[in-house]
């Protein structure tokens, strides 16, 4: 074997590449970048109609990606290979896997995988669609369709492929870690690149002086201002990189807080579409240069000529297959269930009979089949609706334009044409009779449509179409039996190839029918079934797990996605140095599910064992090399993890607290260390509040000192899903009591929709404390949450409180609450502030209430009008009014006590009852059935109580209507009955408010 | 012929070339830089002992080099290649010729030389010994082998080599402009940096923030102290080159003056020295870990064994060859000078005789010839002189250890001892008889000193031996007739092997004898001799100068340095645009002469013709291509003039000299506007001090107010040895009579040593007011020179008064002129500072008077001690005093003159003399005498007619002093006569102070 390509030769050998394939190759630029797209080679060059194909390596740097050089693959400066193709060649994907053979790294010996990776970057106003390339499960790529850039949408699209240089050489020359990678024969990168990177982080973490470099920013924003004013464009753009490195180091020094951080990129994102604006119009005044390349960078879609396809004379199968780029593993699944559901009614419509319909979908290609697809449409016939008869004959009874040109448009003789009434008025009408066209036609008519009709959640557009699709659509084969039906969508023209497994190299297969589509898709391994491909890597992984007696923890989320990352699963077993399995379970375990895909092992205890299942795409072949591959990669991650971990650790928690004092909550609330402080005084009031025992009061004291330090931990900056996990471990090791690091966990939750919320009074305590305390602050600080933003989460939090409440079945008034909260805020929480707050409040348990009860929206409305402060009294009324709403005697009861309310409601006054006035049996019978039910009534009455208390009087109330006038002379008298019939309206008060239910 | 290779292809091939030398390719750095020795690839990697080898682009940023796109090789960003090879690989210059032979420039092709460039940078603490690299007259590289940076002395030395990629694609692909040149195919240059480059051009010249950037600079020297002092090296280098590119920035927005760029400059060196300690420091801590690489970079010098060469038979020609890469012009005339004054007593102290000896020198070879040197030394014999005999001999006369080590070491027998008398003492002595040795021996003993005797201005280091020479050593040749004389010297050692012509690959050719030396080397066209080569340069140039009927102006100085750059000299005549023509003359021929070592080329009228003519080195094989290369690089030269002309012209010097509000003279004295705003005020009372007529002051007057315009000119700034000639070029252009420019002109005067001074009354007010106002206020603010600096130039401007005043016959007291200048100052200048100030000047009329009258010291003296402060009267007194003291009368006269004073300067005062006291008819004649002389004298007396009055008394003192007791009883008398003395020794006041004279 030859000897493996060193770094520079790689980078020499990809400049080769790319300048064969019509490149410019550039250099990196001499500003500090954060990628390859700050280089204006991209940033300004994928603006505007000129075309452009660029090549270059750019260092970048990622000052908060340092380890102090202690991790294998990640170092706050790395070099990326960065290629821009505009407009798409068509075929970059394939480009650019010709580009890894160049390095020599063979498809075949390897799983090379393209990833759904969405890029998006607020500073530079862009986005586009693409994926990560993994190899053997490391991503060494990032492949990109550019959609906008500096808040410009644009035409054309550009690819853009990003290599990172260090992860291919470590691939190609097998090493563990970047550092001992050959720079040249006798140099690692190590020798290169260490002390450099050490002194870097030094720099950054610790030494940086905030201040004063804030100051700098400014200076520089207003040096972009003068620079774009003074037709400096490229100056100005260099204020923009720089602020953009400046943000960075202040970012890394945990300088800046979420709303100072959100104004940082708001104010880089003006800069920056100011600057696209700009270039895009100053290249308008030069006249495009550039287009005059291209007849070398442009690409001309395929003419396609419409033919008539054959007309079938029997019944076929019928195959439509759609080949893409990679599918998101979402959009599989989306795709499968529109066109599952749809096909079925498109073949109907198209009056095609059939016998079965199949829809299958694999990452790179959607397919329907139909099978016994009648070779003919069914005829129709149908009366068609023409102009009204007035408008359809003159005076003298002949037929006006319009209805010949109805008749002409129906494919009708004039003189057939029929007067009939239709909703009342007269209508010229014909009798259609349509004839069925051949099948081919009628597919080759709607298939364009039908592709169309699909639908994605997130699009992108590639070529000059301008068409939108999940990602690039590459090939259409269309069958009808042997017969091939030739349509085109989106520049593609449909035929007769198939392009088979990306490891064979995709090669295109020529396909004589449905059945020998399905043979030649089976001889690639390609399992089209998202169904068998599930259950065979569901079997696969099962078995590989019971080698080495481990069970695989049941995960059907992650057996979804990875059955729609792949075509030809291949399952494969890699194995991990135990002494990562030091590192919390639940680190280890986000690592290779949301890292990796990758499935954990456990011993039957539930406790981890040193392995790995991951799903390649592709067979048997080099099994060991991929395998090595993916062991390297999550080496890599776990040693990320290990390193953090094992710097966490040297400090206590209470010094990553320290640290969180320049990590700013909010401007207006300080810091996350005040935020913490807070959470410490509530903890007393809040646990009196929920009426909890000391003990669990003093566990959730000691909590709350350490609640928020895990932020200030590598770990938790790391990898924020972590939070409170990594605080419970650290708390844990630092040997404070079982409890309390509990809690410390438990007051994030509930963390997610459908998480558990927490099990312990203690971490309850705390979970309301800091959520209230969010929300009462941020409130304050005019921080509500708007339509289309919730940077902090609040909507999150405050239904936190409503399902803690609940399930913990607090009685609890918020107001009261609130009021607690309050004060401990160090901005002034006004009365309006806080009713805003309870209605936040009150809307999510809205939600939640019709959400997860399904309960009527009435009764809903009638609880919360009464009770929407107290989300558990709510919860349990509206359970309460449900059961007595679905009782038969409810509209009775209902009308009864409605009776009361209408003939009251508008009273000025509330009357006081004296009963001595009483003259009829009736009334005063009510009355007094009216005072043993309130004394009945226990004072925690809810909707249940109130209402048994309740029923009783129907039959008095009924009584009473029906033997007193109400609306006596005597106006004492009078009053008296009114305010009897108020008293018992009143007794829903503080229930429900019985007018919102329906039938009232 | 195959396609030239495009930008991006020069670049790629020279990775490859530079690759397969074993460097490690690197990238350009992510800072501006305004070179790739800022690189740290460079800049810090040459530090240290550990070896080295790279390669890299640098986009190489230089604000003021922006010239808006409108030049063909000139911009602020340009592309160089870098090489560092640490150490010296021994053969870097063949490296670097075959890289461009790699890319496609043949040596025979073209004129390839080697031009003495030495660089320096203050800021970087760093300067190296080398060369430009000329292809065709076009400067192409840098090549520099480091002998310093950051304050280090380097060890070992580094070789720096620096390709300009745009000037070498252009050669190659034979375009006009750098714009022009192909990137790839169908991509220019142009297309690719034009916008930039006017863009960035616009925020350097115009737009940039000078207050802000000084802020930002004095922010990041702050960072830079954190990070080094957080053991952040990188991250403090990182700011250093920022500190230095915003340097740049304010420098080119004319935002610097000359006191506050020292400061800079010193700001910025003292960070690179800290960093440069630092480095070395960390990297002696790693334990220097690229010494690893010493098997693949390092270099092992020879072995040298020595052995005894053969003894000659008969007397044979000698021979040595010094071959080294190519010297400065200047150390060629240098070394010449020195071996042709020492090989004749070199031979004769080695006692070997010959018939004749000749020195050669060419830039790359030293070369000394004897013919019939003798076989053998002469044999010699001599008493040597031993211990002294008491110490010799003991108490028994036996021989001390003294004596026995004596006599060994003489080599005789200590019998034969003898003890002598020498200068009074008794020593013991030995009769010393030296046989002669074999020449060859005696030779090979010899050479090393000798070649180590070869003295040179400036000095450098190359290889490990770590001994000095102009430029690298790298080839001996020595032979005595047909034998070689081994020796070793620099790591070389001799033999028989000389190196041919560099156009035709500096072939090894082997000699056999010193006639076939000469034999050789006539082959390869190479001319030995200085004088020949001088010859046939001046015969060739003439000869294409007759061909076009056009003279050349005489400049030996251009001749002899030309002769000192080739070996084998082939002129050649190339033309340029007619257009250029309208350029002023001065301009032109600076360009052609100080930039290209061209001859210009001259009707016979004295204007130029649109010609020039270079000499290259080599021979006649295609010289168009050649020519046509020196063409194009002489266009590029006179455009970027043309430029720098029609930029000045646009605007009035009016505006240039507001311009100049921004250019500080120096911070106390404000801007050089506010200094010509000075000057304006300094005509009138200088004029009048000069005693000048009314119209010479009122041109003065119109001259003063543009005076300094110039300095605000593109061209002046670009070619500073234009100043006052651009000025008066453009104020011809404005109409300004030609007595106003031409004083214009004349201010600066005399520029430079040898230079004239002003020929009008006019420009010698404004020269006078000028250099006066510097000094003045200069002193004023502390700025008098230093031993080691003199950044003002100010010894040249306190000559400049001297000489103008000399030559003017102007008879003006200095301190009358600081009188008037001192007011105009906008500090304080103190008695103190005037006084220091007259010091001063009187200092350079001091020197002036030695060196260009060649004065004797004690008449100086004499002539200063009272007349110091006004030159021109200075200057006739010494002239006088000189005639006085050679005649034959001058003993006596001086004696009866030094009577006087003696008998009197210990008196406590003047005496009045009461001529009625007098008794002798001597001491009355006497005082008639004195009477009758005093009032003879003219008040503008000088020496002449002072002694001219004082000679007449000479008798009378001699007569009076025979007859006469000065030291009379009576007060009175005594008292009276020592008045007279007094009176008559005070006659010398204000003329000299004879008592300084020898002979007093």
């Amino acid at each position: 074997m030859a000897q493996p390509l060193n770094f520079q030769q790689v980078i020499l050998k990809l400049h080769d590449y790319w300048s064969a394939q019509g490149c410019v190759i550039w250099e990196p630029y001499n500003v500090q970048v954060g990628a390859g797209t700050g280089n204006p080679a991209t940033l300004l060059r994928v603006l505007g109609p000129e075309p452009w194909r660029v090549a270059y390596v750019e260092p970048s740097v990622r000052p908060d990606d340092g380890r102090y050089g202690e991790n294998p693959n990640r170092m706050q400066k790395y070099y990326q290979y960065q290629v821009i193709l505009k407009p798409d060649p068509g075929n970059p994907q394939e480009l650019y896997l010709k580009s890894l053979e160049a390095l020599g790294i063979d498809p075949r010996e390897h799983d090379i995988r393209f990833v759904e990776d969405n890029w998006e970057s607020p500073a530079l106003g862009a986005w586009g669609l693409g994926w990560e390339v993994w190899l053997d499960g490391q991503e060494i790529t990032q492949f990109t369709y550019f959609q906008q850039a500096g808040g410009q949408e644009l035409n054309p699209v550009s690819v853009e492929i990003t290599y990172g240089v260090e992860r291919i050489v470590l691939a190609l020359q097998n090493k563990n870690s970047a550092w001992e990678i050959d720079w040249r024969d006798g140099i690692t990168y190590h020798d290169i690149m260490f002390a450099e990177e050490v002194e870097h982080n030094r720099y950054y973490f610790d030494v940086a002086d905030v201040d004063a470099l804030k100051v700098v920013y400014d200076t520089y924003e207003r040096e972009f201002g003068r620079a774009l004013e003074g037709d400096a464009l490229i100056s100005a753009y260099d204020y923009v990189l720089k602020c953009s490195h400046l943000f960075n180091v202040l970012d890394t020094r945990g300088a800046i807080g979420v709303t100072e951080r959100a104004s940082y990129f708001r104010r880089m994102r003006d800069m920056t579409r100011s600057i696209a604006a700009q270039y895009a119009e100053n290249r308008e005044a030069l006249g495009h240069p550039l287009m005059k390349m291209m007849d070398k960078w442009g690409v001309s879609l395929p003419e396609y000529t419409p033919t008539k396809p054959a007309a079938p004379t029997k019944a076929a199968d019928f195959l439509l297959e759609i080949g893409v780029e990679e599918l998101p593993a979402g959009d599989v699944d989306d795709v499968l269930a529109q066109l599952r559901a749809s096909i079925p009614s498109w073949l109907d419509d198209l009056r095609l009979g059939y016998e079965s319909v199949s829809v299958d979908a694999t990452p790179r290609r959607i397919v329907i089949r139909a099978t016994k697809v009648a070779e003919r449409q069914t005829d129709e016939e149908f009366v068609a609706k023409g102009p009204p008869a007035a408008r359809a004959y003159d005076a003298d009874g002949n037929p006006t334009k319009a209805a010949i040109g109805f008749a002409k448009g129906r494919g009708v003789d004039v003189a057939d044409l029929k007067v009939q009434e239709i909703d009342g008025g007269e209508y010229v009408t014909a009798l259609v009779q349509n004839a069925g066209l051949p099948a081919t036609e009628v597919l080759q008519d709607a298939l364009p449509g039908l592709v169309a009709s699909i639908k994605f959640g997130k699009t992108m557009r590639w070529n000059e179409t301008g068409i939108s699709f999940s990602r690039p659509l590459r090939w259409l084969l269309a069958l009808f039996g042997d017969i091939v039906i030739p349509f085109t969508y989106a520049g593609v023209i449909s035929g007769s190839t198939t392009r088979g497994l990306r490891p064979y190299g995709s090669p295109e297969l020529d396909v004589t029918s449905p059945a020998d589509y399905a043979k030649k898709l089976g001889e690639q391994g390609i399992v089209l079934s998202r169904e068998e491909r599930r259950a065979t890597i569901s079997q696969q992984i099962q078995a590989l797990a019971d080698e080495v007696d481990g069970i695989i923890p049941n995960d059907p989320g992650l057996l979804d996605e990875v059955t729609n990352l792949v075509e030809s699963p291949v399952a494969l077993r890699g194995s991990f140095e135990e002494k990562y399995l030091a590192l919390p379970r639940e680190v280890l375990v986000t690592v290779m599910r949301k890292h990796q895909r990758y499935f954990p092992v456990e011993y039957s205890a539930g406790k981890l064992m040193p392995y790995f299942i991951a799903v390649r795409n592709g067979d048997e072949e080099h099994l060991d090399k991929v395998t090595h591959g993916n062991e390297h990669v999550l080496r890599a991650r776990f040693s990320d993890a290990d390193y953090f971990y094992s710097q966490d650790i040297k400090k206590p928690l209470t010094t990553h607290l320290q640290r969180l004092g320049t990590l700013i909550f909010e401007e207006h609330l300080g810091s996350m260390q005040e935020k913490n402080e807070r959470l410490v005084s509530l903890v007393e009031p809040i646990g009196h509040l929920l009426n909890v025992d000391a003990t669990a009061v003093g566990i959730a004291q000691r909590a709350a000192h350490i609640a928020k330090a895990d932020l200030g931990t590598q770990m938790v900056v790391e990898m924020t899903s972590l939070q409170g996990t990594m605080g419970r471990e650290y708390a844990k090791l630092e040997d404070y009591p079982e409890e309390v690091a509990n809690a410390v966990f438990e007051h994030w939750q509930p963390r997610y929709a459908g998480d558990v919320v927490p099990a312990s009074l203690a971490g309850t305590i705390l979970a309301i404390a800091d959520k209230l305390d969010s929300l009462v602050g941020l409130f304050a600080a005019g921080l509500a949450p708007r339509s289309t933003s919730d940077p902090y989460g609040l909507r999150r939090a405050a239904l936190g409180v409503v399902q803690i409440l609940i399930a913990g079945k607090l009685d609890v008034n918020l107001a009261d609450a609130i009021e607690l909260v309050a004060p401990a805020q160090p901005i002034e929480v006004t009365p309006k502030v806080r009713e805003q707050l309870l209605d936040f409040i009150q809307g999510r348990l809205d939600s939640w209430l019709e959400e997860e009860i399904g309960a009527p929206r009435d009764i809903i409305n009638a609880v919360l009008a009464e009770q929407g402060t107290n989300p558990y009294r709510a919860y349990q009324g509206v359970l309460e009014l449900q059961k007595w709403v679905a009782d038969e005697g409810w509209e009775t009861l209902l009308d009864n006590f409605a009776r009361c309310v209408r003939i009251t409601r508008n009273e000025p006054q509330q009357y006081r009852v004296d009963a001595s006035k009483f003259v009829e049996v009736e009334e005063k019978a009510l009355y007094e059935a009216y005072q043993q039910a309130v004394s009945s009534l226990p004072e925690d009455a809810n909707i249940d109580a109130f209402l048994t208390a309740f029923t009783p009087l129907v039959p008095q109330i009924q009584a009473f209507f029906d033997a007193v006038l109400v609306n006596a002379e005597d106006a004492s008298l009078r009053q008296a009955r009114l305010g009897l019939l108020q008293d018992i309206s009143n007794m829903a008060k503080g229930h429900a408010d019985l007018s919102l239910l329906s039938g009232f």
